[in-house]
């Protein structure tokens, strides 16, 4: 839902464009068979009805969700692509999968032997990711579950690998050492598979966005890129090589003259220490801006910073425009809250957190504007 | 949207009955002639279309929200209460306030006069809310703009005054000298205005959830309780005196055994220091569940406090259940991420917000559950 233009306090644009432009930044970059992209968490927060048809024309044919019920309403919108769900396998969700034509991510042993059920009353058999953890310590089979597997390959009954995949825990760090450890495993356990005869025509997957850069021999076949797709940077500390894809600008409700000894919101947290001016802003913590970025944060008008003061609220946050021009601060003009000057990955850092869970924090009450399709 | 009971990853359950005796338990501490609620930000997160008839059916008859879109979504729900919209006029918006019957607050003297300008034309005076700012420079006529309104009070033309408000920046703090001096300055701000021969038949309306517990000199004739009517606690530091109704269940999908030297999750944040046992669960910030409640936060199984270990994930948190007997621990078995061991406001202060974000957070792929009816 998508309050109307004149009624929204704030406007979010996500440029389709740019994630098309991104998707071919990170499949020329790639240099394995496949580049699949990752709308899980309704891609990103950005509306996975728009985003996925926009990835599908800049060619992508491969998504990952992480959750059944996401991947049939991906299904709903792409016929023919291929839908992988990261999941795994809860109880009572198994028929969903050939309803909808899903890839399981089978994370256990398990798993794999409630799948191998499944493939034993299945006409054709159905595929399946098989995922090896490697040291997130969060999905996927553990060493020793692995070592069972190769001993007794039969537990993957008529099951088709169509997949066999890790997840970097570190990726975006590439100096961290664990990034080759986990490189090691996967390798080795790769090895262990085909050594026991399992996996034969299976993919081998194992990198996010950041593990794209790491270099040739973290590729295989699959890459999983999110992050980058939405214009997060894949490499932290250095300059961003995605597309912006994301603005949101907050309308200004009211401006005022304030001089001290005035205080500011909630908790009187900020005390005005000098003549100046504040305009307040529709939009607030219930909107996904964090409430953590009270204080610290910081929108723009053209160029020009201007800083929170006082605390986000639910719905207001508010905004010393001393700096500005007056002509340019009125009720209804706009202010960056995301945008070129102010990139997901700043607005983040200013809330102690990460460009991704700006993204998907990002909330029902915007205006939402597609610009683009992708192509 | 909620997703099904089998596919979902975590439930939200919301008792009704509980708001509803939240509501009563307020109204009947509250002195004043009314006891509204406010549903802005959909009912603080928990959904505007089964809370706010549960409100009505606990006999409450005025409500507030904070943009005219969440007026037009409640007005569809509810044809016979009083809603009022907190966020004042934005240019294109002033049609929709007679078409649905919403009173606006007016925040500024222009909005003063262009409400003036609707009211000129209307065959019926349409009421409105005059804000006086006393403190939180926020939202709210500052003290010279209604100097100027006192001065030149035909400034408001035909409008006529539903309730004149304000409201505390400091209420959850009963020892901040501010609370007096907000009530002062409102108290002026009427006498002034009286004088000024403004709002003779206004209702005056000044507390909101804590503000009702500063004693009934504060409470005028309308309050506008919000968090404290959806469990969160008024009386910061004290007993909580609001029954609970946010109930918030993970669904473990995979558990593993741990051992030194291992890392668990992103960034190798958590070193595993002695063997134990971890679960995964299928929520994380995606669903509003906040990242700064890595390693920080915790689950319950039945009392038994489950720590989270690592950084919480888009759609995954692990937890240590090394603590919790190995039967109760197994895919598809649930811990409590808000509930009776972890009220709001002890997962709030872990992730360092209030019970505020932590609702309004609560997010759209959990299956939801409302229990009761609020009668």
């Amino acid at each position: 839902m998508s309050n109307s233009l004149e009624h929204a306090g704030a406007i979010l644009t996500i440029d389709l464009d740019a994630i098309g432009a991104n998707y071919r930044l990170l499949r020329d970059r790639f240099q394995g068979a496949e580049c699949a992209a990752v709308v899980k968490a309704d891609a990103y927060g950005l509306g996975v009805e728009a985003v996925a048809p926009a990835l599908a024309r800049a060619g992508c044919g491969t998504f990952y969700v992480a959750l059944i019920d996401e991947g049939i309403r991906l299904r709903r919108v792409l016929e023919d692509v291929d839908i992988h769900v990261l999941g795994g396998l809860l109880p009572g969700s198994l028929d969903a999968f050939a309803e909808y034509r899903l890839v399981p991510t089978l994370n256990s042993l398990a798993e794999v032997e409630a799948w191998s059920g499944v493939a034993a009353g299945a006409d054709e058999a159905p595929s399946a990711d098989l995922h090896i953890d490697t040291g997130m310590n969060r999905l996927g089979l553990p060493r020793d579950e692995l070592d069972l597997l190769c001993r007794e390959p039969e537990r993957l009954g008529a099951t088709s690998l169509a997949t066999v995949m890790s997840h970097l825990a570190c990726a975006d760090d590439p100096g961290h050492p664990l990034n080759r450890r986990q490189l090691e495993d996967f390798t080795g356990a790769r090895a262990a598979l085909a050594g026991a005869g399992v996996g034969a025509g299976a993919s081998a997957s194992l990198v996010n966005s950041s593990g794209i850069f790491l270099g040739p021999e973290f590729h295989f076949d699959v890459a999983r890129p999110g992050v980058a797709l939405y214009g997060g940077n894949p490499l932290p500390g250095k300059p961003n090589p995605m597309a912006q894809v994301v603005r949101l600008q907050g309308k200004i409700l009211q401006v005022r003259d304030v001089d001290t000894p005035q205080t500011v919101g909630y908790g009187a947290s900020h005390r005005i220490t000098r003549r100046g001016r504040i305009a307040t802003v529709a939009l607030g913590y219930a909107d996904g801006f964090l409430r953590s970025s009270s204080n610290t944060g910081s929108g723009y008008i053209g160029d020009i910073r201007v800083p929170f003061v006082g605390r986000v609220s639910m719905d207001l946050i508010t905004i010393d425009v001393s700096a500005v021009p007056q002509h340019l601060i009125h009720p209804g003009a706009l202010i960056d809250m995301i945008g070129p000057s102010n990139p997901i990955d700043r607005v983040a850092a200013d809330a102690g957190t990460i460009g991704y869970e700006i993204m998907t924090a990002l909330g029902a009450r915007y205006h939402r504007v597609y610009a683009g399709d992708g192509a």
